[in-house]
């Protein structure tokens, strides 16, 4: 297998973005990944588009073509693929991208996503969200992706002593990195008590646990280590990008405070990859609820299962800690563009690990995200190291 | 690369399945792959699905998900990747599947197409589709996949000569090579006369030029040749799988006659396969319209430019004629099941080199099949062969 780097990152700002369509926002970000790579769009080979639901959102199928053709390279025939596995179909974008650059399939090739979201009213917003879990099982009995996350973070409470406060905490730390993010949909410091005297949307789950819905977008060009050192110095590499499934519906899991696909991608990651847990400098976590980072902590091995809250209790993943998570603002504050946010989490780690995150760079040569699809069926772990 | 190698191959019946839910279509294709190729499902390292628009057939995204929860594979954790490209889907799965093996990254994948579409009304279900188009400057104009493919039609007759009669000649072969595939929706043969006497769908375009929109799923277990000779020794190698991208819409083309995406793909195929247009012996071509087929014809390269109508006026693409195109009965008689047609249509290629497509065999040693999505802006051409 070839080494992979990406060598351009590109995004959008993430947010209600009233004034632009689904393809200016994909063009933007494309266009920024490009020129930061110093390419030809003409260099690229293949485009892999992370889109969770176009066909609703938009009245758009074959995103990708449509991709294809509003950058230009339909002009050059260059084949495009639309990836989807909910909000982790940006992760799926990011993999199948490296698998066909790792593999020698291709030399260079970009790998986006994008979702506009905001051209549809909340109330069908939250159904096609909930169109990630099992429809017919979960769905259209009523539940919600919030409802389902508030059944695990329920779970959590009861066996672990999870309180609503560590909950709240991982909101405020994610706040608090975003307002240190130019491309943040929320730059503004919240406090625990915001948190805990927020509406309630599913109980312990209130308005401030959950990850906005966003327009936006974000690329990254991969290249093999051959051609990536003939456009820069300050190379990233992906070391791994792994994929795990579980059980779509919740009541099929043994366990609903155990992602089983993010332990088992992590796994497999960690292996390929060559680190353990430890070794991990700087993480992007799939934060759509608060209880998801506390259980991926645990699910990524950085605590055992339980203990989650531990870290966030003590500090260890705020941006001075020693593990921080989510200095973007994650998905609570960056925002959380569906189809994007796996190669939002990739531009992040990228940025960190070239020293160039400004206010909110961390130290780091290890990095590590956490793409997360619905309520846990499907988990891209992708781990970045600049040897 | 290594070689890859087709080792099972399943398909559900296509059609109006009222009694059936998307779960037990797609299951059903999945298995009859499975026990065709005598493994255990636990032996497949990973599933590619090709399926358009489960977020408005289904009101379910995250189908590859669903399919690995419901086959059991999520169980093990298997990674489940879905691919849109609208009715390319599966042609997209097929390649993406076939990559992942010649690469080298997995010995055995499931290849699976599958679309439930007469759960929705037909007035939606003609939105759907027209999704596949540019949106913002095709179907919010009111035009429509048929419409679109009328343009094409009128254009091609203006251009060449192309007649009504010709394009009711391609509905009357595929028929007649339908009724002999006992998993083909319309299994009865119809005359020139019934096409041009059929209602108007598009001028010049009749209900009988026009594919059905079907239920079905199709499956194929792909291997590397040394796993694939320990399961059979009849094998189908893939030799190649090759996509490319035209502007979506159509008034971005220099030439509405010409698939641009189908050209690139096939000539790329060839390169791949080392063979030429002529060394084809068995064709599926993706006839969503019977104009598709004609173009298509010229497309692949077994015609010049504007001869495409002579080969069916001749007879050659008949079941005994020199080229057989579409001997399962094409989409227009198998059925048009969107995202399954390109896994389908590998399966018919299969079934007709190994040998054992009853009626419909054909003498044939090399095959190929084009997918195409909407209305051409991606293409997917494999070619393969009994050595």
């Amino acid at each position: 297998m070839e080494r992979v780097a990406i060598i351009g990152v590109g995004q959008s700002e993430f947010g209600e973005l009233w004034d632009s369509g689904f393809r200016e926002i994909v063009l933007k970000a494309g266009i920024d990944a490009i020129e930061d790579a110093g390419l030809e769009g003409k260099e690229i080979e293949a485009i892999y588009i992370g889109n969770m639901s176009g066909g609703r959102y938009l009245a758009q199928e074959h995103i990708a073509a449509l991709i294809a053709d509003y950058s230009g390279l339909a002009e050059l025939g260059v084949p495009a693929t639309r990836v989807e596995a909910a909000d982790a179909s940006g992760g799926l974008a990011l993999r199948q991208a490296y698998l066909s650059v790792a593999s020698g399939v291709h030399d260079i090739v970009i790998a986006a996503g994008a979702e506009k979201v905001t051209d549809v009213g909340s109330e069908m917003t939250t159904d096609i969200m909930a169109s990630s879990a099992d429809r017919e099982w979960e769905g259209f009995v009523g539940a919600t992706i919030p409802a389902l996350y508030a059944l695990m973070a329920r779970k959590h409470f009861e066996m672990y002593g999870t309180t609503p406060e560590d909950l709240a905490r991982v909101s405020v730390k994610n706040h608090k990195n975003g307002a240190l993010n130019p491309k943040a949909q929320f730059k503004r410091e919240i406090t625990v008590e915001d948190v805990l005297n927020s509406p309630k949307v599913a109980e312990p789950l209130r308005l401030l646990d959950c990850a906005p819905l966003s327009d936006g977008a974000a690329a990254v060009i991969l290249a093999n280590e051959k051609i990536a050192r003939e456009y820069t110095d300050n190379l990233v590499f992906i070391k791994s990008c792994t994929q795990a499934s579980d059980y779509l519906a919740l009541h099929s899991r043994r366990d609903i405070t155990t992602m089983e696909a993010v332990r088992k991608a992590a796994s497999l990651a960690y292996k390929m990859a060559e680190v353990s847990s430890q070794n991990i400098d700087v993480v992007e976590i799939h934060d759509s609820f608060t209880i998801a980072e506390i259980m991926a902590y645990e699910d990524l091995g950085f605590v055992e299962k339980g203990k989650g809250a531990e870290l966030i209790r003590e500090g260890i993943t705020e941006l001075d800690g020693s593990l921080p998570v989510n200095p973007s603002g994650g998905l609570k504050a960056c925002g959380h563009a569906i189809g994007a946010t796996g190669i939002r989490q990739a531009v992040e780690i990228t940025s960190q690990l070239r020293g160039e995150a400004g206010k909110r760079q961390v130290d780091c040569e290890t990095g590590l995200s956490l793409n997360i699809g619905g309520t846990g069926a499907t988990a891209v772990v992708t781990i970045y190291g600049v040897v």
